[in-house]
């Protein structure tokens, strides 16, 4: 893993024109979709030449590679930092989901070519996903064995994942609604906010599981 | 409103090629993208000539237009037998949200189709699905005015979303990993998990807001 890592993080380096595609990959593949961008389009977008795209990536899918190992190395190490130690599941679990708002804040269209495309995925995409999904959730497992053993690891990730992105997916249709005030409040307030509602439920579920009007 | 709702129900209404189109045209576009949908091969799927797709629906976008118009009206008819009432918040709160997640798990492919898109979508589309957003947006001010006022419902809806909808959003990469039975006993527990996470989450947020550690 430690190889894979530090291979993503140089997608985005190297020289000025590999940085530009790159960059230019991630902006029209949030925007337009992975399936909508053409090679011509992306080398028009980042100034450089057709062949110099190939040269760097090998092709439109080994740029969307790039583009999600760079994103999953990047939560992983979020997880890493946060969600073991000696303190109560709570605490690990509260500054683990507002470290991951963060990111993914820092890293929203990395995590709409992610999130959106997923149900389009061509099956050798869907297969590299998944096995970043598996090393996350075993993370997550092993998190909650000790101190939650009965929560289901394999519902509630996927929630979470649901809770910290919705806000950034829905952001189009959002910002026409309400007001631009109160969205740069919330968007300020969002990690603290959302680790306090997951938090509070999964304390919920894990005092109270099935007794909820008790 | 009302008037949308029974226009919409006929959507995938009227005679057998006309249902077949609206059916092709949910599980192509969910599948593949809307984009990367052409009309050819929506009427192959329908087995339908394409005259007959533009006669029953003008075009590829009015056809997207039914469907969401199916979907958000549908919500809108749970959210409104649901959320309002005399007893408490929390209770309201609880059954809609069941409800909520039992209806998108019966139309998965119509909440991908306006989940997925969010991003790429033309902005005739964007502003269509706001006017929807609005609306439900509304209702859930009304349902929290009285019980919850300093509650960001801007915020919180949103958050709901997510959680209702990326268990279906991540099905092809959860399936990999976790096992198909745990997997479709999850699916049966889904709705009432999700909704006693919410709950418990928002009641937390009321009481304790910005007190997590008290």
């Amino acid at each position: 893993m430690a190889d894979e890592t530090r291979e993503t993080g140089r997608a985005g380096e190297g020289p000025p024109s590999k940085q530009a595609v790159y960059g230019a990959a991630i902006r029209l593949f949030a925007r337009n979709g992975f399936a909508a961008t053409g090679m011509r389009e992306l080398a028009r977008e980042a100034g450089v030449n057709l062949a110099m795209v190939n040269y760097f990536f090998g092709s439109k899918k080994g740029l969307l590679k790039a583009i999600l190992e760079d994103y999953f190395s990047g939560v992983t190490k979020v997880l890493e930092a946060n969600l073991s130690g000696p303190d109560p599941l709570e605490d690990r679990l509260h500054r683990t989901v507002v470290a991951v708002a963060r990111y993914v804040q820092a890293n929203s269209d990395k995590m709409l070519i992610g999130l959106t495309e997923l149900p389009h995925d061509d099956p050798d995409i869907t297969e590299f996903k998944a096995q970043w999904f598996g090393r996350l959730h075993a993370m997550f497992q092993d998190g909650f064995r000790a101190a939650a053993p009965h929560i289901p690891v394999g519902v509630i990730g996927p929630a979470l994942v649901g809770l910290v992105a919705s806000r950034h997916l829905m952001r189009p249709v959002v910002e026409r609604v309400i007001d631009p005030d109160m969205q740069e409040t919330a968007d300020a307030a969002y990690p603290e906010l959302i680790a306090d509602l997951f938090v509070y439920g999964v304390s919920g579920l894990t005092g109270n599981l099935g007794n909820r009007h008790a």
